[in-house]
C-alpha cells in the first residue's frame, strides 16, 4: 500500500483534489473529462495540474489487479508536503496516487433525507471534488442514521444543491431540472452527460436555483455520478416518488 | 517521519480533527482545553475521542527534539482507514499522530484583507478544527496574493466570522466585540481566554452577529489563536487602525 508522509497537506488540511472514475471491464469511462476537471480544479485552488500520462498510468496500475467487472478508480492529488500552517510553499510539489475498489451498481432506487449540513455555495471549492469532504461525510452519516441511502444538501440560501456524493435531478410537468452550478454544485461528469442526453432526446431541461421544497413537489427524482450512473430516488423524507417514463428513457441511455 | 496509509479517511476526505498547541520552553500551554475541544469535536463528527494519555505522550515525543523556545505541537486525529466512499466503517479506528515545528511570535501587527471565500456557518464543522480546511487555505492564499498576512472570512449572511487561522475581535466605544459561535466560528481556546480576561478586567464584551463592515468602523481590531496569542491588526482592506489602550491592556495579559 502507498504510504504518505504525515506532513502532506492533503492529510493535514484537505488541500487537494480527487476524481473517481468508473472502469467497466478495464475501460476507464470518460477519463479525459475527469482529467480535464481535475486540471480546471487545480487552476481554481492554485496548484500545478497533474501530468495526464502519469495520472493515467497510476490509474491503470491500480486497476490492473482487479477482477470485478465494475471498478471505481480514484485518483488523488494533494498539495504535497511543506509550507507553514495554511501557507503553501512557494512552489508546491503535488503528490499523485491512485487506488481501486470493486463498485457494483446499486440495484435499488435510493431513499433520501434532507441533511441539516449545508453546502457552502460561498466557496469556490463547493464546485470541486476536494479532499475537504467532511461536510459530505457528515451529511451521508445523517442519511445512514435515518435508514436512508443518501442525503440531499441545501445551500446557504435553502436552495437544492446536490446529494452527498451525487448530483440531483427532478422531473416536473415533463421537464427536467437540476440545480445550477452557482448553487454550490460539483460539475459532475455524469451530470453533463445527462444534460446532453436530455437535449438530444428533445427533453426540455433547465439548470435552476430552486428551493429545496421543489424536489418534494416533483414527479420523479434521480441521482447521478460516475459510479452509479443514473439512479432513481424512491423517496425524500416523507415523500414517495412514483415511476417516470422520462427517467426510464434517460436511464436507458446510461444502462451499461 | 510517520507514514500514513493512502486509504486513510483524513487524507481522502478530510475526515478528522486537529489541535495546535503552543509549547513554551517545553510546557504545553492549555493542553487540557485543547484535548477537551478535540473530545467535543469527536462527538460532533461521530468519532471515538482520542485517549488523552496517548495524545499527550505523542505530543511530548514530537516536542522532545525541539530546541526552539516556542514550538507549535500539532495533534492530528483521522477517522482511520476503511469504509466505502463517504460511509465510515461500522467501528472507525481513528489514527492519532503529532508533529512539532518552531513557532516564533510574529513581531508586527497583521494586515488583513476580506476574503471572497465564505465561512460555512451551515455546517457543524465550521465550529471545529477539522482536516477539511481547504476554504481556510484558499482564504489565506488570497491574503498572500494581496500582500496581506491574514484574511477576514465572512459567513453566508455576510457577517464577520473569523480569520483563516484565528479568531477576530474589535473595539468600539470602549467595548470589545467578537463574532458569536453561531456565525460559523471556531471556539478558539485563546478566544475563550481573552473573553475571560476582559470580564476580569471589567471590560464590556459581547459575542455578536455583526456585518463584516462592523470591523471597518472599529477603533481597533486584533486576532487570537494559540500560537500568536493576541496579535494587533494594522489594517483591513483600505482601512488603517490606530493603537488602542484597551488592546494593549488585554495584550499584556498574554505577553508570555
Amino acid at each position: 500500500m502507498t504510504l504518505i508522509p504525515h506532513d502532506d497537506r492533503g492529510l493535514l488540511l484537505g488541500d487537494g483534489l480527487f476524481e473517481t472514475v468508473l472502469a467497466v471491464n478495464g475501460v476507464l469511462v470518460g477519463l479525459a473529462a475527469h482529467l480535464d476537471r481535475m486540471t480546471v480544479g487545480c487552476a481554481v485552488v492554485g496548484l500545478p495540474p497533474p501530468d495526464r500520462m502519469l495520472a493515467e498510468r497510476l490509474m491503470r496500475e491500480a486497476l490492473a489487479g482487479m477482477a470485478a467487472p465494475r471498478v471505481a478508480v480514484r485518483l488523488t492529488l494533494t498539495a504535497g508536503s511543506g509550507g507553514r500552517g495554511l501557507d503553501r510553499p512557494a512552489a508546491p510539489e503535488p503528490r499523485l496516487f491512485a487506488s481501486a475498489a470493486a463498485s457494483p451498481r446499486p440495484s435499488e432506487p435510493a431513499r433520501l433525507i434532507t441533511s441539516s449540513v449545508r453546502r457552502n455555495d460561498g466557496s469556490p471549492a463547493a464546485r470541486l471534488k476536494t479532499l475537504a469532504y467532511l461536510d459530505n461525510v457528515l451529511a451521508r452519516a445523517q442519511a445512514r442514521e435515518r435508514g436512508a441511502d443518501e442525503a440531499l444538501m441545501l445551500n446557504s440560501r435553502g436552495e437544492a444543491a446536490c446529494a452527498a456524493a451525487a448530483n440531483v435531478f427532478w422531473v416536473r410537468d415533463g421537464r427536467l431540472y437540476t440545480p445550477a452550478l452557482e448553487c454550490g454544485v460539483l460539475a459532475g461528469t455524469m451530470r453533463a452527460r445527462v444534460l446532453s442526453a436530455a437535449v438530444r432526446l428533445g427533453v426540455e431541461v433547465a439548470e435552476v436555483r430552486a428551493p429545496g421544497e421543489a424536489l418534494a413537489g416533483a414527479e420523479a427524482v434521480f441521482l447521478t455520478n460516475s459510479l452509479i450512473g443514473l439512479r432513481a430516488v424512491s423517496g425524500l423524507d416523507e415523500v414517495v416518488f412514483g415511476g417516470s417514463a422520462l427517467v426510464e428513457r434517460l436511464a436507458a441511455e446510461f444502462s451499461a
